[in-house]
């Protein structure tokens, strides 16, 4: 079962998952909110392949009777977005806190060998003291939806240790590609640029000295099947970073390399997201690489190059 | 106003504030949850000098009303038993998490110049990494409770940070005394102790050798005032631990000492407590001496013949 299964990680791990044959039975969860990250054309190409389910993970009768027979859960639902979060608290925090509460105490009440990967952010961060950012920097959350994911990881983390659930927190940097959210910056900022980029407009770079790291869809996809795999990261809490960290005028830099748009220009952060930025960030990520064979096979540059190619084909869909 | 507010902590300080004198307008919110430590007779020699209401702060709209016109709201209304909130990790969710959350984004909406003191605990440390444990200590909740703590802190600091409201929290050590909750180990192991010496039985010290710091209820009260009339505090998180640290095999010597009972024995730890038992914790809490007058007064030793001396002529309002 993979939660947000329609979204942009969780429709790239199905399609891995498709990939290893009839043996592996994939039921994707996804309510479809039309704030959020999910859509049906994600997994077109896969749709004979996999099961989907239409549910919140708020519905809690419905995913009892959904996560009785699993045997993974990429948990990877959730609400994303920042700026939402602090003007909508209490949708996140039924989303990121409570549901996650509720999808442990299913398990650990009718089907506790179950093995959970759950999808967590940089974000419980804050603003970094010092960097790269390993798994023992200071948790110091800075908006509605940092606090709740902070809740999420806990519970996960608790409900291995009290209970014996076979859970693993990854921490995913910003990650990027095929099937992201464009219509706004509600998953991720990049996806405002690309949309500009194919409407041949300018985009927008606030600030533009902060450093990022970036990781491709489908080396998370892997990332997940790797924990998945790897007995040895069950309990465990483990950043995943991105092939490589660039400056965000750097990476505009990248983005209008490989097109012919009308680029972008740099200007100042607008107060309300200055207030929740957190400067510099990229992950030190040599705990997963030593729990498992995982590394980052995408360069930047060619996924932001594919990550084009596919929204100048299918914009239709995400706009 | 006092939320858990005819609690142990809330009540002493509804009569520090009552002390004040007709200038000070002392209103009590508890909901007098059979389960928690709110008790009518906590606070019958003030009883006409403050205005009780009976209400449970998961009564959101209850609450919106009461706190239009605080100048000061000290926040003290929790569930604080560690195994409840493993047996119904929901209610601890709703009253320690989702309630807090409320009770900000009310006051952020109708008002934002309030002054609130936040009551967490020590409990958000988990296993100390070393001692005495300060603010900078990482954080590691090993149960529901303390996850949820953990995020209604964080609530509380970021309503400062993002939207300007002048919030505290204080992390308070294992606080004890007079009115606190005997019936049973909700509040805290204390209370069984002190029934069974107020019944004449010998109690069961569960491990002895573990060092906890303890806190009379009335240096707690005066803590909150100190924390509420200093503006350096306001947007920190600060400990605050007791007179003094002592193995809870002395602490058990101590208070048979000043009393004639029939002692305690000391025996294994239960297998469902040892799972999230800490270990050796206490304080330091040189941040809030540097910030604040307050010191704590009450020897140990005195504390317990005081609270001893209380259950005696009062053990029928708490048995």
């Amino acid at each position: 079962m993979i939660t947000g299964g329609l979204g942009l990680i969780g429709s790239a791990l199905a399609r891995r998952l498709a990939d290893f044959g009839a043996d592996v039975d994939v039921l994707l969860v996804d309510s479809l909110n039309e704030n959020f990250g999910g859509n049906l054309f994600n997994i077109e190409n896969i749709r004979d392949r996999v099961r989907i389910n239409i549910s919140d993970i708020r519905d809690t009768h419905g995913l009892r009777y959904l996560l009785r027979d699993c045997d993974f859960i990429f948990n990877l639902a959730g609400q994303t977005s920042h700026m939402d979060s602090m003007s909508a608290p209490f949708e996140d925090l039924q989303i990121n806190c409570l549901a996650q509460l509720s999808l442990l105490e299913a398990c650990r009440e009718i089907n506790p060998s179950v093995r959970i990967v759950y999808a967590s952010t940089r974000q419980v961060y804050g603003r970094p003291q010092y960097l790269p950012v390993d798994e023992k920097h200071p948790i110091h959350p800075v908006d509605v939806n940092g606090i709740n994911k902070v809740s999420g990881e806990s519970y996960h983390l608790l409900y291995h240790q009290a209970h014996g659930i076979r859970s693993t927190v990854l921490r995913l940097t910003n990650t990027y590609g095929p099937h992201m959210r464009i219509r706004d910056a509600r998953q991720i900022f990049l996806g405002i640029w690309i949309k500009n980029v194919i409407l041949g407009q300018p985009f927008e770079v606030w600030g533009g000295e902060q450093v990022r790291d970036f990781l491709y869809v489908e080396d998370a996809a892997d990332a997940f099947i790797a924990t998945a795999l790897s007995d040895s990261t069950i309990g465990k809490v483990i950043n995943v970073g991105g092939s490589e960290a660039v400056s965000l005028a750097e990476l505009a830099g990248l983005l209008v390399d490989g097109t012919q748009t009308a680029g972008f220009r740099v200007c100042e952060f607008p107060a309300d997201r200055k207030r929740i930025d957190i400067g510099n960030y990229f992950t030190d990520d040599s705990l997963f690489r030593r729990l498992t064979e995982w590394r980052p096979q995408t360069p930047l540059r060619v996924g932001l190059e594919r990550t084009v190619d596919f929204y100048r084909a299918n914009s239709r869909h995400y706009l």
